[in-house]
């Protein structure tokens, strides 16, 4: 029985944010741990995940998630720790992976929705905030994104656009893993050589540099594309569906040319391209793919130990940091998968 | 042998139109017929089919099909019977459904890029204009549309655009035969109480007379979306996107919002719904499936001939009409498929 004067530092959403969430909208804030009821658990978080899709959720809007409700903690993804119990199909000391907030304590159902928050059984010799990176959400989503839902064949040409984010990355780099022709779009001549150099990509594109995307496609997919990862929308959809073979495939995994905009981005104007190539275009989120998370974490991990996938994690140091931390991921300051550092492990 | 002075009546594509064709785009003119070369065919042509499609095939954008020629006849699928024959592969008297021209008289190598020319074996009893619709591009389109790209189960519903079109007016009929709950949405009064009393769909929208499609579509559809088959495009396509239930299936059909607009029509804006309902979004033309023809030519007028589909044809009398038959696609008076009938059946 954990201290009933045991007090747990968090973030609340203070009010909802018109635009770049600012220190007036999420608030610090300390309170003494509450008791747990029946079927309950209570998590020790080691590590927070910071992501796009958070500012999602602090928007009023109907989604795959409820909007974080006003005066209650941001919602984060965490590593932690069962430090009590009283919920059977959870023990002392069992290492779980799951929405929580951006505290030191989360005290949960276990559940998010209908999904059980998974338990990590074994953590392949690896850091525990890797299973929030190219173990946890992003790694995941590039694995089932491109595996399961665009299903690459040897030989293939694969366009990746976000190349150098946390999961444009690890795409590229299961794609060569897998034979294909690899090019990725990215925002700067830095990224565009680290893609090259560091991780393998056969080309790179810097939009930044480029007046005519389309082309620029063209000439780095000589032999058209026949699966596009999306990750941002908007004129690079477009300019990718004027390239895409017949029978081609685009994981639909984020849009967030949007995100921040108050008015609606226009386009894209090529959606008929759909049509007349045959083209099939397939949102998906990991939740899709809950069944299949063990099996992913045994190849993900053989890939990280032997050296074949390499990811940057930017690890900030303390929760009372988490505020400017998010902040970087909507200026791009952040060099790879942005996590916070909410406690040693033990 | 056919006369050597046997002439041709034909409409040319004398130059590109901008926005909708007008009489100085397509032109009518008389000429001899030539001699056939080795590996042609002469093709008498009955009925021709007009097809909005036929509006893309006139601007110079590279597509599935190359741009209609100027100077050269305006393409359309015809039902004819081969006349001459300098290619083994088809006999004198055959009766073939292919892209040929606006005219008495196609030549023709008897393929279409690599697919070879319909030859229809058997009319089943029914009149070979139904060839061009309801066992025609269109209907064949609704067919495989439906069936092979959004596979429907019993009891999931359905929504069409343009539900009072070819294509819609049959998606409809098939998916109340295989047990589910279809919605339509169409232009008008008249046509949504054809939809409902003749064709038995469940629910109609008129489009022209709600404010708010997506919530008029809420209404109609309680349970969800599972099927959008998408003739229409724009803000037809955003209202649809926000009532799909997880997991829906998009049959992208057409985009006909796009076709005559000079300008880009903006939009769609709620394209993140794929993402987070992990939508699939499948563009298809019946050239895919040309292998599975005949057995859906066997269904399809089993369906007709026992009066489980119905369909209405709009045919236009004699070629020299084919010119304003056509525009009647654009503000959709035709009343039906539309085609134009060239010469009786002998």
């Amino acid at each position: 029985m954990i201290s009933p004067t045991l007090t747990n530092r968090k973030f609340i959403l203070a009010q909802r944010p018109i635009g770049l969430p600012t220190r007036s909208d999420i608030q610090y804030k300390e309170e003494v741990v509450r008791p747990l009821s029946d079927g309950e658990i209570l998590i020790k978080n080691y590590f927070l995940s910071l992501d796009p899709a958070i500012r999602g959720w602090m928007d009023e809007v109907k989604s795959y998630l409820p909007p974080i409700v006003v005066g209650e903690a941001m919602r984060g993804t965490t590593i932690g720790k069962v430090v009590e119990s009283k919920n059977p199909e959870f023990g002392q000391g069992d290492l779980v992976m799951g929405l929580n907030g951006w505290e030191d304590y989360s005290i949960s159902t276990g559940y998010v929705g209908p999904n059980k928050m998974g338990v990590i059984e074994d953590t392949y010799g690896l850091p525990w905030e890797y299973f929030l990176s190219v173990l946890g959400p992003t790694g995941l989503t590039a694995y089932f994104g491109l595996l399961d839902v665009a299903k690459p064949k040897a030989g293939e040409t694969i366009l990746v656009s976000a190349a150098a984010g946390a999961v444009g990355s690890i795409v590229g780099q299961i794609g060569k893993l897998k034979g294909c022709h690899v090019v990725g779009i990215a925002g700067s001549a830095e990224k565009c050589d680290w893609l090259k150099q560091t991780l393998g990509f056969d080309a790179a594109i810097n939009y930044k540099n480029t007046t005519d995307l389309a082309n620029a496609i063209h000439q780095a997919c000589p032999k058209g594309v026949d699966i596009y990862f999306e990750n941002v929308g908007g004129e690079f959809l477009d300019a990718a569906l004027v390239n895409m073979n017949n029978f081609g495939r685009i994981a639909m995994c984020g849009l967030i040319a949007n995100y921040n905009s108050t008015d609606p981005v226009p386009g894209p104007y090529n959606l008929w391209q759909i049509i007349v190539k045959s083209l099939t275009v397939k949102g998906f989120l990991i939740r899709d793919f809950v069944d299949k998370f063990p099996p992913a974490f045994g190849d993900i991990s053989v890939w990280v130990n032997d050296g074949f996938i390499q990811h940057r994690d930017h690890v900030v140091d303390g929760l009372e940091n988490a505020y400017d931390a998010f902040l970087m991921l909507f200026d791009g300051s952040n060099q790879g998968k942005l996590t916070v550092k909410i406690s040693d492990q033990d």
